[in-house]
């Protein structure tokens, strides 16, 4: 897989998702696509996507919309030239009355009729941001997943989508947070501006060195702890709902589009 | 009207909604509420509510939505500290199997259990921007409407919801061009940079001097047509679809919200 991984970096997004589609590769796509819109993926019955688009609407930050399907379409026309999202994403989740049911790496097979789905932009194109600005980020510089935290700050619900928002953490050199503050802020399709800069316990974290999700990552003296909105939040939300399915991609390995992450919207156009 | 008009200018949102709630004021909105979001409206029965946020998700410049109510419940709580939708625009225009049919200051009497609010937002956010950096806009110094036209571009159908974009078209001297599209990147919320600039023909308008909509406007020499993607857009997608009734916003006379033009987000916080 890891030699795959290493093929793929420098392969433009219509060979990676050819590899993904022909279930070679199932891994995580942090770095594989480079420059293009990744996004997260939940898949709903569309008796419950007005009220998941309302809740995204409501809660743009960690739920910022990029693409949506037509009811029992998989083909996500707006953010790829040939995006089948039955088999274009690494690794998916399927949730059963609210519970974590299988990981699989295609759902042809569940694929329903009434299925809508939903991409919602993702925290890596902040992060490639961030990296051509020349400033470290640890989890990425040391191969490992982002610390992610439940705050105590509420979502805005919908229907029956609503919860704690899901917030990731990055420390960052003092010197460098109001840079980084405007940097992410261009980005509203990817979380935006952080949530809340400092301390912790002031949005409910217990334990800094504890994530709820993710792996713990230091925060040295001399740096600040950044939080963003997250895009686990939606899948939080889909858990609380209990729907009797929904799917979502599996933590890391998203939806790779055609769209530029730098575009001013995330419809492609032409 | 006008004397209240003047009176209203200077006056909070909370006390210019109150006057058009009571129906003591039913002009246009320009002007009204400095520097808070203003917003174009359009109320459908649910049954098209899902495709019409898909239209406006895969439209992002001419229908950026802004906020979206529960089905059947009038309060836009995210725009505002007490907006009811059904009394807080100045006038409605009512359509009925897609042809406007009242003109109306309150739909209280109109109002479904089935309808679902939704706000798009609106160019006078960045017309204020342009303004504060001394960038003369014709029809706001000649207090006309803007000319807006039937572009050639389509938009990205939903469901019933298609056709033309429509577009505005302002006159900027030529040496600020550049300056003007980078004012207006900065409102994703408020249409975001031009769709066109320069010669008209190339978007399929035929006469720049004979708008579709509003007044006509000059383009004298040494300035340079440009076009946006404009909120009537969605107007014409909602009687495309002949819906057997809908309710927008009488142009110009907007919504008022409690949310900061310049906010990063236009969801309400606290």
């Amino acid at each position: 897989m890891n030699q795959l991984f290493d093929q793929l970096k420098t392969q433009p997004t219509a060979t990676v998702r050819a590899q993904i589609r022909a279930c070679a590769y199932a891994g995580h796509t942090a770095g594989l696509g480079k420059n293009m819109l990744q996004a997260n993926l939940a898949i709903l019955p569309a008796s419950h996507a007005l009220d998941f688009m309302r809740y995204c609407q409501r809660n743009p930050k960690p739920c910022p919309l990029v693409g949506v399907s037509d009811t029992g379409n998989p083909r996500m026309t707006t953010l790829g030239h040939d995006i089948d999202i039955r088999t274009d994403i690494p690794a998916y989740y399927v949730y059963r009355d609210g519970m974590r049911a299988e990981t699989v790496t295609d759902i042809t097979g569940l694929w329903q009729d009434d299925f809508v789905a939903f991409a919602l932009g993702c925290s890596f194109t902040f992060e490639h941001a961030l990296e051509a600005a020349g400033i470290p980020v640890w989890h990425v510089e040391n191969n490992t997943t982002v610390p992610m935290f439940a705050s105590d700050i509420p979502t805005v619900p919908a229907g029956p989508f609503g919860g704690a928002t899901v917030v990731s953490m990055r420390a960052i050199p003092d010197a460098r947070v109001d840079e980084v503050i405007e940097i992410s802020k261009r980005f509203p399709m990817a979380h935006g501006a952080p949530l809340h800069v400092g301390d912790a316990a002031e949005i409910g974290i217990a334990d800094i060195n504890a994530p709820d999700w993710g792996d713990p990552a230091p925060v040295p003296s001399g740096t600040t702890p950044m939080f963003w909105a997250c895009g686990v939040t939606p899948q939080v939300a889909i858990m609380r709902a209990r729907l009797p399915i929904c799917i979502t991609h599996k933590p890391g390995a998203m939806l790779i589009t055609d769209v530029a992450d730098d575009a001013e919207t995330t419809i492609l156009t032409a």
